[in-house]
């Protein structure tokens, strides 16, 4: 096509993004039996940060906690779904993330990729409010529909109580006090229903 | 659960958007053989709006937009996916749309319920900046992804040149100068390669 040279870099990068749509993760969605995939899950966050922002522990820009939900996968189209639970995997996942992080950026404009790499080192880095609320909402948001599915993929990895809390709970702490109890109470009810060891 | 009123109606607005993940589109995703949902459309659509807002027609307040595209097609969890040359099927979409956005945005509390349907309303008008431009978005999106697929569902349906520009071409125009630009070439590609009668 004859686009000029930066609307072009945009439209390829937008597509490459496609293969979100295929990148399966653990956690079903909830009305039917299938995985999620980062698409999916990658919208679910980008409406939960609009709708959710007021209970962000410090005052948030919603727009960059939106944009930085929307990307924060993006890494997995070349390094793949680590499962949270999977300690064997987690061994290289920095390193296979950042070569992803590294080429797929690169397919936008200059300027946009300094943008989105930066956006997405600082979701992994969680140290600015939007990156902490944003890592709240990354971990409440499959506890959520995991739990509503009968706790399928914590029984399936025969799952502890104590690696989710210790995975989920200082993170959703960091992000927000609402999120945070909403987890707690995830987490005594699975443990109650007997859907977590 | 326990939850304050508030935080439990945002959270159950939440969860009952999961059902958008198995609303099925006529569009293809393009790694897989399979339709595209409206979670992954809305995903879609919303990091066009970050990537793409330099080239919105008139000024946009970006999360403005993004916000927008996140819920436009929320209405179909009930209402069901309109194929957008199914003139029958048009007849009554308005109706059962705005039945579903009464349903849907009142599991929210009354504030963003107010919001969410202004949001829903304001796309639906294409009448301010940030609309044009997410309707140019929600046009442009599916021919892109049909473009790639080789015309599949254009074919499928038999839908001549014709149809496409008077569906698409208005609607590009008044959001984006380069998206429009790009639809026409589109639309010249397609009918050049056979996909469009």
């Amino acid at each position: 096509m004859m686009m000029q040279d930066r609307f072009s870099k945009q439209i390829a990068f937008l597509l490459e993004l496609d293969k979100m749509k295929n990148i399966y993760r653990q956690t079903l969605v909830l009305h039917e039996d299938r995985p999620e995939n980062d698409a999916e899950h990658s919208f679910h966050l980008a409406i939960m940060a609009c709708i959710l922002a007021e209970h962000a522990k410090e005052e948030i820009n919603i727009l960059h906690a939106v944009k930085m939900v929307l990307i924060h996968d993006v890494v997995e189209i070349d390094a793949g779904d680590t499962y949270c639970y999977d300690s064997v995997g987690y061994q290289d996942k920095a390193e296979r993330e950042q070569k992803a992080r590294d080429r797929i950026f690169a397919i936008l404009p200059e300027d946009q990729k300094e943008e989105y790499s930066a956006l997405w080192n600082e979701f992994e880095e969680r140290k600015t409010p939007e990156s902490k609320f944003a890592n709240a909402l990354d971990r409440i948001q499959p506890m959520l529909l995991n739990y509503q599915k009968g706790g399928i993929s914590w029984k399936k990895h025969a799952i502890h109580a104590e690696q989710v809390e210790q995975r989920n709970l200082p993170i959703t702490q960091d992000g927000s006090d609402n999120i945070y109890e909403l987890a707690q109470e995830i987490i005594a009810l699975a443990k109650q229903e007997g859907m977590l060891l």
